[in-house]
């Protein structure tokens, strides 16, 4: 007998009741019983977003979230700043790239957050970007960009969006979109919206929607147009992913009754015990700037393979943790504190690597070191 | 108390093992564990499509994967046979105009089939013509087109690529992809497969994918070439919608154990005992030509608004059927036969429509006598 522990940064683990809730009798979509959980879900995605504005729901991965946030309101040949600090900063030079969209890349060191300045420098020199785009936590690295600061640059700029990842961000930390003039903001359910795979969310400012009736770049199962006329009727553009929709309009429910700030405090909290815990262990956190409170990147000890860590993590104690990314493969190791996640399950982060570690010979620290560091943030209430 | 019963054309009923299925712990698309359900999908979908080919899932609509039919074979200015005998045919006409890519219409009468040799003069016609669009069952008539035909026609064609909307199709009458020379075939989770809303299925013959590397329509999150190439890994391109994979390979397992031959007589059984109990009752089946053996559209009887009748199944007894869709909206309304469906879903569409149709008034034919048709039908096993 061996409990499971799911602690990657998505799918995250999903509560027992959202999983009753998915697995009761399909309804269909356009029956009455969908209809108030529709106008739930639009209020509560509303509130979740911090905005006025419609959010909409799409049926596919984060990804196709992000592949929306450049296809609705960009042109071919339309120039935008791509921040890339990592493997999902790339991905928006590719998207841009298979869109025919002219990306200006601001490459960031991985570990890094970016430097606003490059980015207000090149918006100063150029009037013609259109969008800049950036992740509010990019999970590869475990990093957070200064997304305020960003917006704080491109929300007088009238023809200028500021698109936001907030796929490991969002429902972790503040990101009020409308008070902060973000104009696109994407997320994705199975993160800290503790749902299965399926769905990615978009939010959009009106300033967005305007670029929106000029942008040329082709789309139709991803048109947000479409899914804003049929929202606005109580309806989906296309069949929604009914079942997770139900189980969506659960979790929004749990995060209503926990609040935003008390979640804002509580990721906080869990990544700062886990930072602290690694560290009172002897191990060195990959951020060098801001640390997403999502997710943690440890840096594998010198002469231990990140890789095996994950693995034994896995093999030895049923803990799914994540390897290394790309280039950061065999080097890092991480650690979701993001969505279902509490007091113990950072204590089952910091003392499953402590065991694994001392197993695999590392012998900086003693067991328990990193566990006691990680107790007195989280005694701390 | 009323129970409920789910006779739309999708979503169907998901069976309550699926639904178990489904509501175990999340597990993460990269652990160990997922793998063999990668690889039993894989496998299975081959043998559900017929098809040595691999086929693709990506978390979207039907929409969806129609969309990846014309972006990932077409370049702009492409032109491409468009079937349109409904809404689902409509639906071929937009997205290739979203994607700048020219239809040439082929239009139907609502209610009846494709006139192969129309298409067939089509194209000898015109040698530039690189697709034919057709839907096999177009779900808002219940009619079907004739595929084989089609695929007859196609198939010597080195450059033209024949493209199958199998969204209520596959998994329902026999549509052998590799045999009669399908090049693209679609069909999504939430029809014949028994699953919710969320999954889209793409199969494509070897000529698709030639064509494939030279198409230029953008796509990145719905390229197929990315899905393909990872899935060879037993992996994804983007992050799967774990909870409905792992149905998808509990349904799999229970369209293998029945076996394609007694899934395709028992729905075209069901098909039968439902159009016989209908115009047992005196009422007239919409089809003219090839009926769909997903589902069945019903005239709504002269005086009576065919809304209504879909309002009142469901009100006065639970029975969740459609309606017509645009020019149909009013005239017809539909009972689905497809997927988790059997005998009694058959007596119980055909006694419920009874019953609401004698209490709004209709005369012609007394209660029971559709049902007793269609048990005449049902008893022949």
């Amino acid at each position: 007998m061996k409990k499971q522990y799911l602690l990657a940064p998505g799918p995250t683990p999903v509560p027992p009741d959202i999983l009753l809730a998915m697995s009761r009798p399909i309804i269909h979509h356009r029956s009455p019983d969908f209809i108030p959980i529709i106008q739930q879900v639009r209020s509560d995605l509303k509130w979740l977003f911090q905005t006025s504005q419609e959010v909409l729901t799409v049926a596919g991965s984060g990804t196709a979230g992000m592949e929306a946030s450049i296809s609705n309101f960009m042109s071919p040949g339309d120039k935008v700043i791509a921040i890339n600090g990592g493997k999902f900063g790339e991905r928006w030079l590719k998207i841009a790239q298979a869109f025919g969209v002219t990306p200006i890349e601001v490459k960031v060191e991985w570990g890094k957050s970016v430097d606003v300045n490059l980015v207000a420098d090149l918006l100063s020199k150029d009037d013609s970007i259109r969008g800049v785009y950036v992740q509010a936590s990019e999970t590869s690295t475990g990093v957070a960009h200064d997304v305020q600061k960003l917006a704080g640059i491109t929300r007088s700029r009238e023809n200028t969006i500021l698109v936001v990842d907030a796929i490991t961000a969002l429902g972790v930390v503040n990101l009020p979109m409308d008070e902060w003039g973000i104009d696109v903001l994407i997320t994705g359910s199975q993160k800290a919206l503790m749902l299965p795979p399926g769905l990615a969310f978009i939010g959009v400012s009106e300033k967005a929607w305007k670029l929106q009736a000029s942008a040329k770049c082709p789309r139709f199962y991803l048109d947000l147009k479409r899914e804003k006329d049929n929202l606005l009727k109580d309806s989906n553009a296309w069949t929604p992913a009914v079942t997770l929709w139900i189980g969506l309009a659960e979790s929004l429910k749990m995060m209503r009754a926990e609040g935003l700030e008390k979640i804002f405090s509580r990721h906080a909290r869990l990544a700062k015990a886990t930072r602290e815990g690694v560290k009172g262990f002897g191990l060195e956190v990959f951020a060098k700037d801001l640390p997403s409170a999502a997710l943690t990147a440890v840096v594998s000890p010198e002469g231990i393979d990140g890789q095996a860590v994950y693995k034994n993590l896995r093999d030895q104690y049923g803990i799914t943790a994540a390897g290394g990314q790309d280039q950061l493969k065999g080097k890092v190791f991480r650690l979701s504190h993001m969505g279902y996640s509490d007091v113990f399950d950072v204590i089952t982060a910091v003392s499953g690597v402590e065991m694994v570690l001392v197993r695999m010979g590392y012998k900086k620290s003693p067991l328990g070191s990193g566990v006691a560091k990680a107790q007195e943030i989280l005694i701390q209430e």
